[in-house]
């Protein structure tokens, strides 16, 4: 068994080829933060940019930066941004709304692709939100359509020519289990069903091609790894070829052909641009265009392999170092399996986060016993990672959550 | 005819109790801005408090600020500052979304609440966005849901006991000509129907009591006489009575019961809380909360008084300076049927515009030849509406536009 010690983390962040665009964040000193997969932290560059936005843009020139500053077009623009990231085509992406407003559109458009068939499969432990959107959906059209949810591994035997779409997370939220993107969109397609996938907790972490992958559509996340800001605007993907038929029902102004004409009948706009609704909240689209700035420059390859990295790191560091204090790793043990993230189940989940977060190791808690820990390969160092297992290890050995939770209870009674 | 010279405006600017708010927003030196009834100004205060939110909450304190810096209730604690504006009670109102989005939301839940009545009555002429969203709705639904349209005139007629919920925007976006809020939610209660107001040209312009008025159903818009900034999220309304049983289709997490309990199945909060979906782009909601603040301090009344004497005083100064140049007045002449904008058609409307735009004068322009001169009480005197007729009229006189429009011709081509 080799020793990992710090100063071998230390070497390793030396010799990181993403170790310069730590600087291009700002992280609080003396915290280490592994939350980015719940909120990414914020770009060093955004204040300035966005007082600029406000100031100039909105304060100087009002109304006339719809056109001059290009706000007009900044959904499509921040899609064509995050389209290099996820595989997709120029055109085939855009910043709207939020991901469950998004996945009701393309839920929505996606049945109306495949008239006939009633049947929406999703997995039972597929993220929450998107179950409620599918259970919204399915109670508002009250025409025998019906959610149909399998464990994770039965999906497979769960199609068939019912199927009109397939609806999942790529990365789940609980486990960072990651799902066979391009075998399941086969197995969806062979059935003669759609292919929708949650990018929430995949786009900036893990490698997504949807078009290798013949996806067909996709919703995402801007406040995770992307790093765009509290509650930043989602994006929704669909591909070119089905672009012209889908027909979302949140047929608001911005996705009209002639927004500005004013016509008292909607016409969907010809491209992806039909896929949005109302005005776009512009500063906070503004900011995740600024987040994505710092994307341009980033090797997914060298994403990826920092990821893996990061994440084998963090669980050999913690199974060695609190081995029999109750841990169970809830995570794939295969990297090829798992997402950015780590999670551990234990019995006083909740307690040991709040020790942690009280020692600046801010991770965090899913009900009703899961450690979840994010690492954005962007930003954190090796060092960070061998800390917070030393950390979580001596939190452990000590018992020192006993009196968090101690100290919790008396805050919240 | 009384005279009115520019020091008679000047003496009203003096004697205005709403003078003060001026100072609350960051006006350009040199521009009249009669846009505010499309995107408001930059409140004074605005851009210290969102750096401080980004720069603190968001880059310090990251992903506590949820609970600490209390975002997580911004939803509600912005509604509760917008019921206030239009005599809803607490609990009445949340900020979230679009206009469109949230349009669709109780649209929908509407529908539910008057099973067996398929049709959703609306005015031909009501804001075209409205318009696409029922045509979503109804084409979505598919079971025989109808949208029917009537001359704004022609309402009480079009009312029968297939309709379930009348739809109509409180003061159209072309005319600002004014419903009676009253008058026309009797009739609807009296056919059994729903009432839906749309409030974005309304709130922070004109009077509303929707309470009073016995509304079921609002929404609206954040970013014009509210100044949220652009794409500021909307709010929406539903009477206490109804919040029970109402059920929105776009249930996702942000309306369960317990969103931090990620439940399988979605169960709808007990309040208005219902009526969130996603995650709430939360810079732009703190700008909107900050712009807010403003009118903790303004008395309705006197937005109303000012409203009326500056439009009366654009309209009077207009006809007189410009008679026979080619103007007609395309608001209701009428005070108490008008809102805050005045509008005059004009055969080379695009043009004049333009013209005015270049000169310093900002209004906006709608196809196919409305000039639009938004008069927003909070930050606008009555030196400005002079000096605006004035331009107008010079520019009118003196035929200015034929050379705005060759230029825009140049440019364009």
């Amino acid at each position: 068994m080799t020793v990992i010690d710090r100063e071998a983390c230390e070497q390793r962040d030396r010799n990181d080829p993403l170790a310069r665009f730590r600087d291009r964040f700002r992280l609080p000193a003396g915290l280490i933060y592994l939350d980015g997969n719940s909120l990414g932290p914020l770009p060093a560059d955004l204040p300035r940019q966005i007082v600029e936005t406000i100031e100039r843009d909105w304060g100087e020139r009002l109304i006339r930066s719809w056109n001059d500053a290009g706000w007009i077009d900044a959904p499509s623009r921040v899609g064509d941004r995050i389209a290099c990231l996820i595989g997709a085509r120029p055109g085939e992406v855009v910043a709207a709304d939020s991901t469950s407003v998004n996945l009701f559109k393309l839920l929505a458009g996606a049945l109306g692709l495949r008239a006939g068939r009633k049947v929406i499969l999703t997995e039972h432990r597929n993220f929450p939100t998107d179950l409620y959107i599918m259970q919204g959906l399915v109670a508002l059209l009250e025409q025998g359509y019906e959610l149909r949810r399998a464990d994770a591994d039965d999906l497979a035997d769960a199609l068939d020519e019912d199927v009109a779409v397939v609806v999942l997370t790529h990365v789940n939220y609980r486990t960072a289990r990651m799902h066979d993107m391009a075998a399941l969109t086969a197995a969806a397609h062979d059935a003669g069903a759609l292919m929708l996938w949650d990018l929430a907790h995949s786009v900036g972490a893990v490698p997504v091609d949807l078009t290798a992958a013949g996806v067909d559509l996709a919703v995402g996340c801007g406040y995770k790894y992307l790093n765009g800001g509290p509650g930043a605007p989602a994006f929704l993907f669909v591909r070119h070829e089905l672009q012209a038929d889908l027909r979302q029902p949140l047929s608001g102004w911005m996705g009209h052909a002639d927004p500005f004409d004013f016509e008292s009948d909607y016409r969907p706009a010809d491209g992806i641009g039909r896929n949005l609704c109302g005005t776009p909240p512009m500063l906070s689209l503004i900011a995740l265009e600024c987040a994505l700035e710092i994307w341009r420059d980033v090797d997914p390859a060298a994403i990826r392999e920092k990821s893996i990295a990061l994440t084998e790191l963090f669980i050999t560091l913690v199974e060695r170092r609190a081995a029999g204090l109750g841990l169970s790793l809830a995570s794939p043990r295969e990297p090829a399996e798992r997402g950015s993230q780590v999670s551990f189940g234990h019995g006083q989940g909740y307690a040991v986060m709040q020790a942690l977060i009280a020692r600046g190791v801010i991770g965090d808690f899913r009900a009703p016993n899961l450690l979840r820990f994010g690492c954005a390969p962007l930003y954190l160092r090796y060092v960070d990672v061998f800390d917070a297992a030393v950390t979580l290890a001596d939190i452990l050995a000590s018992r020192a959550w006993d009196f968090a939770a101690f100290k919790q209870r008396a805050v919240v009674t």
